[in-house]
């Protein structure tokens, strides 16, 4: 009976594997994540060895460690030395005891000198993400020279579509081809001859994961050569991992500008316990900051006593001010990323938001005081005999956080930045909190010397 | 004197020529954005065709319109000629009366007709996306004479690494090969044969730029086709254009979720009106929707004289509620855009907030008993002789707050796609003020409870 099952199990995994022969690998990814360990382990170890590479390759697959522990170790060697060097130094990276040494020892012993040499490089930075193999020629070679030994290696490159021309003696970076431009060029020339940009463009393997995203964006690259400071090249970054790294990114500076510390894994699959842990920090330390706003109110207690009409409008001049620094923050933050603005620019910043500011609360200002002159002749709550002076109050106050929320909200980011954190820290809650403390003491400093002798 | 200083000038933009003869594009585009028109149309003359069409096909020149309409026709025409199909129609695209027109009469009749055929497609659309400019050859050729064909088209087109192979009689699309495949083939073997995967992925021309980037970055594609409902190719949308996209989708989100409507442009290029406009619109929304706190505040008037001492706590209170909100919402956005949630996984999310709030808000109420608990037994401040209740208050309405706060974070993104809005518009200040309001009522009501036959 058991061995009944067992064949059924055997040939079901079959025909699985006869589908997916010729399916794309994110796809087969997604199927296998549905699955046990155990389970993916038997589909992978029926697929040809490429495409099971393929998987593996892939930064979607959710538990490659557990799978690749649960193969046969003669079958788990052979992928793992199939894969691409990137991505095997990622798997170790972030692999935990018990099986890292395991299969740690599977890899030849190439294989494990690459990987020793990838993981030197801290995360997130453009050694940590390159791979090693790329196609170099020295620049003694002709074009139909490269073309014979880029059909050789074809299949054992992360890409072949940028090439790079070593000085033949140095072994420096001279140049950057492209396969295009190689297979319609003149078999008979020098390579470098075909390579149509004087400089190619590199990167340091120190360079930030933002930096060499952006360089790939701004010349349209599909591969950005990583070199050390002598110009040799150590490897390449190529245009998908740089995708993935910014979806990365997007995903983490959106998560802090919510507030939070980014996941690092999707909500859907984080555990319980690490999302409050994600949450908590910022969370208490938002609360700890905020209750400044308790001990300002405190200090005007007398003022709350004898005019509690001030107190009906605190969440909206304080939320005001929060709001129009979160417009400003997003604008700095975003402009600050994209490289539109240099920390050296914050005052050309300054100079603009405060005008800015005065306007957009010029004009709530007129939209608060038409609201309280409304209700008070609608006969639909009463201010009080002196309630033209609480509008008064009320609008300028606009006026003054409004500015204020624009400012602070558009200097945290330089200021974050300055002090080397990453200006995306600067998260909306982060403003609004910032301006509500001081637009507490705003609005009741105003109060003071519009009301001063009337409710005051 | 005249034609001395002539001279000059002319000279110097023949140096200027020189120096940029092998530089990358990006580069130039650079420096020719911070000329004005008439001096970046000099040195554009000057450039070879090919290097000057490179230009134009950058998307950072900042006025490729202002540039071609200060260039003689016939140069102008000549560049016009040579520029990528989906460069070409964003230009005329975004262009206004009068150059239009003029320009639109120097485009031979073939790239008038290309262009028409583009510019039917929406904005942020694949087909608005694509380029026309492919390489795709029928299936009963072989690899040899794929290759001769890229060879003679390799300059004409956007991209030759993906080579679409269509059935011979219905050209409909069959299959998606790459260049190293092709030169790393049997050259007499039919170019199907190289094809690694059964189906190629494709995408419909109304579809939403966001899922090209998703498609294009989960199947590490160079370029993607545009296929019609018959499979036929209408264009390909290639990797470099995804990374622009991606950024400025980014962008966009990021300024959307700080509280205002996306600029179009650098924040360092946006008119102070266009400014204003972008960010008005929703300060206006949520003052607006803001006012209904002065209102609850209105209706617990009497509450509020009894016990001022409330009144310290409603920033702090109502804070942490929109701060836990914008958190969720963060969250929820990005597994949104990324595809991890669908629409109905609304109650998984819910089911998982709820507990989150309550373990969160439970943690912050903690905090906020003992501040008020350390100042009244310190004597730092005299919350009177029920300080027990009112800490009670405040630690019980912040665990409502902050759940129910993590809870409308969360569902305000799935509300707003259900009703076929951008969730991205469910901003930080959006979830605070919606929070606001609710917290106030939530407060008072705990209050209410809390403090019966004591305070209130």
């Amino acid at each position: 009976m058991q061995d009944i099952l067992e064949l059924a199990g055997v040939s079901r995994a079959a025909a699985v594997v006869d589908r997916l022969r010729g399916a794309q690998p994110a796809d087969i990814v997604q199927q296998l994540n549905e699955l046990d360990a155990a389970e993916a382990a038997e589909i992978v170890a029926r697929l040809p060895l490429e495409k099971a590479a393929d998987v593996f390759d892939h930064p979607d697959l959710a538990e490659p460690q557990t799978i690749l522990a649960a193969l046969r170790p003669a079958v788990a060697a052979e992928i793992l030395d199939a894969m691409a060097a990137d991505r095997l130094a990622d798997l170790f990276r972030d692999m935990e005891e018990p099986p890292r040494e395991r299969l740690l020892a599977l890899l030849t012993r190439e294989a494990r000198a690459i990987i020793d040499a990838l993981l030197v490089h801290p995360e997130g930075t453009a050694g940590s993400m390159m791979t090693t193999e790329f196609v170099s020629v020295p620049a003694t070679w002709s074009v139909a020279e490269t073309l014979r030994h880029i059909r050789e290696v074809e299949g054992a490159r992360e890409t072949v579509y940028a090439i790079y021309v070593l000085d033949p003696i140095t072994r420096r970076l001279q140049a950057a081809v492209s396969l295009r431009r190689l297979i319609s060029g003149d078999p008979d020339a020098l390579v470098g001859s075909v390579a149509r940009f004087d400089q190619p463009v590199t990167v340091l393997p120190q360079a930030d994961r933002e930096e060499v995203a952006r360089l790939i964006s701004k010349y349209d690259l599909l591969a950005i050569p990583v070199v050390d400071e002598k110009n040799h090249v150590l490897g390449i970054v190529t245009v998908d991992d740089i995708i993935d790294t910014m979806i990365e990114v997007t995903t983490e500076d959106v998560h802090k500008f919510g507030g939070m510390e980014a996941l690092d894994e999707p909500y859907t699959r984080i555990g319980f316990a690490e999302m409050l842990r994600k949450r908590a920090g910022w969370l208490a330390i938002l609360f700890l900051s905020e209750m400044l706003t308790a001990s300002a109110m405190q200090h005007f207690e007398d003022e709350l006593e004898k005019a509690v009409v001030l107190t009906l409008f605190i969440p909206l001049i304080m939320s005001s001010g929060g709001n129009s620094g979160s417009q400003a923050t997003s604008l700095i933050i975003r402009a600050l990323a994209l490289g539109e603005l240099k920390l050296s620019d914050w005052w050309r910043v300054a100079l603009r938001e405060i005008p800015t500011g005065l306007a957009l609360g010029g004009f709530l200002g007129v939209i608060g005081v038409a609201r309280i002159a409304v209700w008070q002749e609608a006969g639909i709550f009463d201010y009080g005999p002196h309630w033209m002076l609480v509008a008064l109050t009320v609008g300028l106050a606009l006026v003054a956080i409004v500015t204020f929320g624009s400012l602070a909200g558009s200097m945290l980011p330089f200021a974050l930045k300055r002090l080397g954190f990453d200006p995306a820290s600067a998260s909306a809650p982060f403003v609004a909190t910032l301006v509500d403390v001081s637009g507490l003491v705003i609005y009741f400093s105003v109060a003071l010397v519009v009301l001063s002798g009337t409710l005051l």
